[in-house]
C-alpha cells in the first residue's frame, strides 16, 4: 500500500522558507503572489493492507519521527 | 486563488533524504516499510481567478524557480 504524507506548518508558525520563495518569486517579476507556504511531501511503500491499520501506523510515524507536532500538521493520504 | 504544487525527484533520481528517513523508521521499529521519498509541497496565494491563467503562470513558476526539471516533477492543483 502506498501513502502519501503532507507535513505542513501549523497556522501562526513563522515560515522563512516560504517567505524566501515569496520574495524570489517577486524579483523574478511575478506579481500578485501573496503568502507562500511550503511544507514536506513525503510517498512511502508500506507491506500493510488493512488502511486502518497502515493509517494507524504511519500516524505513529509521523508523530515520532516525521512531524514535529509542537509546530507542523501532517495528514496522510492512501492509495490502493 | 489557492494552489498546491508538488515537487518530487524523477523515478531513478537518487533521494538520500528518503532513504534517510527509511532507515530511521526502521532503526525506530517500524518493519515493512519499503520505498520512501521526500518531495516538496508549496501552498501559494494567488491573485489570478481564471484557472488556466493560474495554472500557466505557476506552470512558470515551476520551470524558473520551484522545481528543477532536470531531475524534479511539479505537479499543480488549484482551489477555489
Amino acid at each position: 500500500m502506498k501513502a502519501k504524507v503532507h507535513v505542513t506548518l501549523k497556522a501562526g508558525v513563522l515560515d522563512p522558507q516560504g517567505k524566501a520563495i515569496g520574495h524570489a518569486l517577486e524579483s523574478l517579476g511575478f506579481e500578485g503572489v501573496g503568502d507562500v507556504r511550503q511544507g514536506k511531501f513525503i510517498e512511502l511503500d508500506l507491506d500493510e493492507t488493512d488502511p486502518d491499520k497502515a493509517r494507524a501506523r504511519i500516524g505513529e510515524m509521523c508523530e515520532k519521527l516525521l512531524a514535529n507536532t509542537v509546530i507542523e500538521n501532517y495528514s496522510i493520504d492512501l492509495e490502493g
